[in-house]
């Protein structure tokens, strides 16, 4: 990148907030979506809004593409700098600003690990509600670009029910001071349309979000199935009895063996077909309806055993396996294709099975870990991305189970968002006037589109459709 | 209108779709913002999508303004056709299309009363959570216009959080087919956007919202204070002890003595400065539990005495107060200005106060009726329209109410959306790019800002600063 330049910008953001170096490039070429990779010109990691500020005004001035980057642990390639241009971080950003007790909010860098600011209320009583299974590595801006979700947002809604507020850069380089908590938003919802946005309106440079008083009691069940049909059907007839559980998890037979060969075997039985991971949280009162209601529902399901955890530390041992499920993956292969789709309840077992179908017609190693309670399948593909016909095979069965699930009145996305992953699969799921309508938004943030192109929206604006040689496709 | 078009229209919607007679259209000049007042120049009462689809067509073509409309129970002018045009009302579109108790989620037509959705799922044990006071007679699509609350939105939310999905005509006569149940939304969040919007992105003809469980036991309580302070400070410290009550309403002195003049007399005693109604939902054990709790609370600020509902015939009496509340100030005026911003919850007091001060020295008689568990004040200044001296300080009053609520942290409007009546107040709270960013947002939905001209945003797109005789400014 020319010089000038690179000088103007380290004039703001100093030594340690710009990645020059080709090899510390590296890093930066992709994000959990593995097989796509483009290394930046640059990569620039400003300490705060000022400096954020000024970074996207020089930016702006010189026309230059911008891609948005948390903690890189997305899994739809949202972060990968396909067209090239400027990665700008937010790992400099991570600062609690102000957790406001009385009236329940918390306002912080976008680049706060998202588990930090659960720890950082804990003390008050108050958490933080979306879970992101990577809530050790993921930053709160990232859960905004994807609103993003986790086992707990079955009970407490995907991260869009609980920003409230945020301060954005416009690719501009102009200041939008929505930072104010905002528990119904005033005027046009400007705040609600960032969250989800996968960088394409601005960049975020704080958060303020909702806390909610953390449970008197959180309690943990496990259920050992003979069949993954019976689990999900528990989970159904759980929901359409009432009962009130905040987590609902089923891992399938491979992922239960992939678990029992690693270091995080949670000693479930080799017959075990599916295990169900049950929380149930509120007064002593209610877990002991929950959990008396909740166990006569699993009996009439052939569950084999049922574990109700007795300490805090047997909780942790019961979530041990679901958490170190996609680590144990990387027993089965290097490579791992993360899908996520959402189904009706009621259809995850015939998806789970088509989905079962597709894969071993592909010759395909097919894990099932997902949020059984919202009907968020994540059919997880293990290859070896080093081997391009597998890769290709992995991509064709990815696209049959998207037809599978749209066809079963699913859904494009459950919490990963679209990012490049999806992009191309957007006509399966809108209509050209829905996407004629989109650009037309985005253009309304950015005009020039340089905030994360190629991402999300399958054309540009005036219906140019796009050049697209990624996914081999 | 000129014959030809006015046919054309009558070809699709038939007689009773078209209201051509002037008498007729008079009660459309206006909404439940009594003082301006504007004669559409026809009013188009499609009776389903179809025959929406074919007027908004015309109307685009002949490049008519439009204002949809829905029970005109709105309180900012949000229907008033200040710009003339053509209103077009949902009167027509009043059905349930589909109850889903297994996925819980409800489709009905943009014209059905928010009463009744909760009346259709009742026997399924579900219900449609916001309740707006009006809910006897306002439609789900004014509701989704303004993002309406209610007294139990303090707990479940306003209606943003409760649409799933719509089914929309644009500006241009398309259909946008947005109505699949997503808890989640995809790409970017259109549905999101228009919640909230004020009718200036298109017409809304059917709306899929989520449906909840309707709770065990419904329990209310009536807590009457010797002071308004005592009553403000009792509902800080519930929440502040996390007590978990559904509702939380305030009627001051002069709405309390309204009432009891009135035939909604819910025999409150002469020395009540002010009334709290508690609602309290859930399993008999969280019922008592809440119940015990919130005693004590109310004992040590001074409570007079705190009536608990035995019957639902009780409970019904309890709340009669509060919802003939509005009913009962016509004894006090013929016309009611009726205010809507919201405050920390730690300033209620400072901000009643404030706002008797201002209405004193005014010389207007003020009501307050508030939603208090999320700092949802509503300022009632009672007037006669007639008396144009009076209409100019409650004018004047309502202005400096605003600015005290902005300076103490709060803002523009809680539940009633800005309308005309806030539109020239929108710059004390946004700033000029915060604006810029919603007129271009607008006009990716309406590139000419045919609809609903002269709402919610003070300035048209090129900052062309809008004419406003209205509201005597």
């Amino acid at each position: 990148m020319n010089p000038p330049i690179v000088r103007a910008l380290r004039a703001i953001v100093g030594d340690a907030g710009l990645v020059v170096d080709e090899t510390r490039r590296i890093p930066y070429e992709c994000d959990g979506l593995a097989f796509e990779r483009q290394k930046p010109r640059l990569v620039l990691l400003p300490g705060n809004t000022e400096e954020a500020l000024g970074c996207m005004r020089i930016l702006h001035e010189e026309g230059i593409p911008i891609v948005a980057r948390g903690a890189g642990t997305g899994l739809t390639g949202g972060a990968t700098p396909v067209e090239g241009g400027v990665v700008v971080g937010t790992a400099r950003m991570r600062r609690v600003l102000e957790i406001n007790v009385q009236d329940r909010y918390a306002r912080a860098e976008a680049g706060l690990v998202n588990l930090d600011l659960s720890r950082a209320c804990a003390d008050d009583g108050l958490m933080y509600a979306p879970d992101p299974s990577s809530q050790m590595a993921c930053t709160i801006g990232g859960n905004v670009a994807n609103n993003s979700g986790g086992p707990h947002c079955f009970k407490y809604g995907n991260t869009s029910r609980h920003v409230l507020g945020l301060k954005i850069v416009t690719p501009e380089g102009e200041l939008l001071d929505l930072s104010r908590p905002e528990t119904d938003p005033e005027g046009l919802d400007l705040v609600g349309l960032f969250v989800g946005s996968e960088g394409m309106f601005g960049l975020a440079t704080e958060v303020t979000v909702r806390l909610l008083p953390a449970p008197e009691n959180v309690e943990t069940v496990l259920a050992i199935f003979p069949d993954l049909d019976d689990a999900c059907d528990a989970v159904s007839e759980i929901i359409a009895e009432r009962w009130d559980p905040s987590a609902l998890e089923i891992l399938d037979r491979l992922t239960i063996q992939a678990v029992e060969a690693s270091i995080y075997a949670a000693g479930y039985p080799a017959e075990a077909d599916a295990v169900l991971l049950i929380e149930i949280e509120g007064s002593r009162a209610e877990c002991d309806a929950n959990y008396n209601g909740i166990s006569a529902v699993l009996d009439r399901h052939r569950v084999i055993e049922a574990r109700r955890a007795q300490t805090e530390q047997e909780r942790k041992k019961l979530w041990a396996g679901r958490k170190g499920a996609y680590g144990a993956m990387g027993r089965i292969a290097p490579d791992l294709y993360v899908s996520d789709v959402v189904v009706p309840r009621t259809k995850l077992r015939e998806l789970v099975r088509k989905s079962t179908e597709i894969c071993s017609e592909y010759g395909l190693k097919l894990t099932n870990v997902f949020h059984a309670g919202d009907g968020n399948l994540h059919p997880n593909l293990s290859y070896d991305r080093r081997d391009s016909d597998e890769l290709k095979r992995v991509l064709a069965a990815g696209d049959e189970i998207m037809e599978a699930v749209i066809a079963a009145g699913g859904t494009l996305s459950g919490e990963h968002g679209v990012g490049l992953e999806k992009r191309d699969q957007m006509p399966m799921y809108f209509s050209q006037p829905d996407l004629d309508i989109m650009l037309a938004v985005r253009a309304a943030w950015d005009q020039q589109q340089r905030m994360n192109p190629g991402k999300l929206l399958p054309i540009r604006a005036c219906n140019e459709h796009m050049p697209f040689k990624g996914l081999n496709r």
